[in-house]
């Protein structure tokens, strides 16, 4: 597709990828914008629609699947027609001059465990006298809820938490910050319609629901984790902060990324079966750099459960589902070292040091370190788009 | 304190109590009401003030504790001077004319897990193997988060959940309705003035933050947790529903409730330590009613962490609180059999059924039953002050 505003080369934000965000220029409310090239279209000023006044895509979202593709028809159209030019061009702002914004009002932020080589090699380092993979593993996608309130836009400050920790060797837990600082890199599926209590969402029903994807990170304190997780799961080390990535790429972005998922070799529940369902594993390529240097690239391609399975899982029981509720991956490590998509993993739980380019080595963060993760995927354009990034750089613990 | 509305004997909701919840008449909006005695005061029309017009507290909450006591003293002269009955009478609704809703659009909703006697009941029966306590449950209130979507008003049917669920004696698992149905009796508590990301919350500000009390009833299907929570903590297993008592009993009213905590026999880290910021143990008693019938009385003073030291816990990573957090104490079981707050614990597992006052025997909930927490606290004013209480009948589950 040809556009008339000029775009650079391979931009990742062609016609094909039109992601939505929340912006703001110097001394204006935050609104929806779409990423085109290296310009924002003000959406709220070209359609005169309140929906994208509100300073969060919530609104929109709640419509529902046939008002997100007849604005995508709409987008699409004004981009790559002439006609369009004269009353779109003005609402173009350059992507320099905005400040972006937490894209969506969070309602319930759910986190998965989806991915088979992070869950064996955390299963080896947390619990090594056991199976890697608990038994229910492969029955189902495992997950938990984490703190929505704490969900901030990539850029926020990661203030090094401070809590209880307790190595094995020691006898009582200390206070203090966080020892072992690390990142989760990981996948974020944003839901737009709503369901009702008591109706679950089959997993044919994904695309019905959800909206699209964003990049995930969930730092996590892994001392903290590690003295407060049993029994009841990931609590302080985890809530302290969650990063996303500012632009939500729709699903119909990704009609090009989508692959069959990995063969499972235990045989699901019929409410988990994909077979009819299409293919909602995803080719998405993850970068992770630390203070600019790629330290790895997770394949997104190959998690075990889909998001379309997390779906279903999450609802089975009747859960609802709410406009702006998010859930995520789950961090993704792919079988090689360099696709990794955590420290503790790629450091070995602190064992083995990554050794940096300008020589340094790095178990887990350090003040002042800058994590950036960034996401392309396989366009129906032929090139790739690009899902942004979501970055955060570490700054040192606050005296109490 | 005399009243000039009429209060029926030992009402509960006498002026030492006013409590707030959201309620509606019969083509009228949701507004903040507030109780005394049989009636409900439309504080959006006594007043005129927004706030209490928009369909939960969470305005009036926002406003934080100055507000609060200044309403309350505005209530408590409204009720006991006659000068001002006739400008307020006219705003009384009689309880029994009107609906109650959720009263407080929740935030993010957590769980504690700070009964001794209800841990240590469930360890042994989920870790058979191990100690009864896990080794940090004395250092630190373990708590994890749930669902805020699904907190609804005491009432809300309770749909039998479906899900995945394994037998320790089964091989593989098998998907349908919960077998094992239960309640966890609880107290809530709500987060009116909002803190800052990165601003930890000390024990002794907990009354600068939290309004007010609730009843929580955390349903739970006890074999989807059961095969589900290993690793990452429950998640199906309660998702489905958590039902909220409609009224919220401000702090303020449980003064005379207030009792020293349990002595701890394992030193606590500073921060958690609460000997300088007053007792804020809380004599209540619960009531659970099977179809109406008295099955457990479950003291809520002798709680170990209180809530108090909750709020600190959960903050100290630097977690930000917003208007409309809901934290719950976990199920709260006294020593005696008589004392169990879920069902698990008062059959053991399901080993010991319950014998009813009909002959007939309950392990877990049964299509059908009808489950009521109440609570009564010492008041002010020299009586029993009423927490009311939250109700739900299980009604069997739906076909897919």
């Amino acid at each position: 597709m040809t556009t008339w505003p000029d775009l650079p080369p391979d931009t990742g934000f062609g016609p094909d990828n039109l992601p939505y965000g929340v912006f703001s220029t110097p001394g204006t409310a935050p609104r929806t914008g779409v990423a085109i090239g290296d310009a924002v279209l003000d959406l709220a000023a070209a359609t005169g629609d309140d929906a994208h006044a509100t300073g969060s895509l919530n609104a929109f979202l709640a419509r529902g699947p046939r008002a997100w593709s007849e604005l995508r028809a709409r987008l699409t159209a004004w981009f790559t027609d002439e006609a369009h030019r004269g009353a779109v061009e003005p609402h173009l702002v350059p992507r320099s001059e905005v400040t972006l914004h937490l894209p969506v009002e969070v309602a319930d932020y759910v986190d998965f465990y989806s991915s088979q080589h992070h869950a064996e090699n955390l299963g080896r380092m947390f619990r090594p006298d056991s199976a890697a993979l608990t038994p229910n593993w492969k029955h189902l996608p495992i997950g938990y809820h984490g703190r929505s309130g704490t969900v901030q836009v990539s850029g926020t400050p990661v203030v090094r938490p401070r809590g209880q920790r307790k190595a094995p060797t020691e006898e009582l837990p200390t206070f203090g910050p966080s020892r072992r600082l690390d990142i989760e890199a990981e996948v974020g599926f944003v839901v737009g319609a709503p369901s009702g209590l008591g109706r679950p969402v089959p997993v044919r029903a994904f695309p019905d629901h959800v909206f699209g994807v964003c990049l995930v990170n969930d730092w996590s304190a892994r001392d903290i984790q590690a003295w407060e997780y049993v029994p009841l799961g990931p609590f302080l080390g985890k809530s302290f902060l969650t990063s996303v990535s500012p632009w939500v790429v729709p699903l119909a972005a990704l009609e090009a990324a989508r692959v069959a998922p990995p063969v499972r070799d235990v045989p699901v529940l019929p409410y988990l079966d994909d077979a009819g369902a299409g293919s909602w594993g995803l080719d998405l390529t993850l970068e992770v750099r630390l203070n600019g240097e790629l330290v790895s690239c997770p394949p997104f391609g190959g998690l075990y459960w889909t998001a379309a399975q997390q779906l279903a899982h999450l609802t089975v029981n009747g859960a609802s589902l709410r406009t702006g509720d998010l859930y995520a991956s789950g961090t993704v490590s792919g079988p090689g070292k360099d696709q990794r998509g955590s420290f503790i993993e790629l450091s070995w739980g602190g064992t083995e040091p990554l050794t940096l380019a300008d020589g340094s080595t790095r178990t887990f963060l350090e003040d002042g370190d800058e994590v950036t993760i960034s996401a392309t995927a396989p366009g129906t354009g032929g090139g790739r788009i690009s899902l942004g990034e979501v970055t955060g750089r570490v700054e040192a613990a606050r005296a109490p």
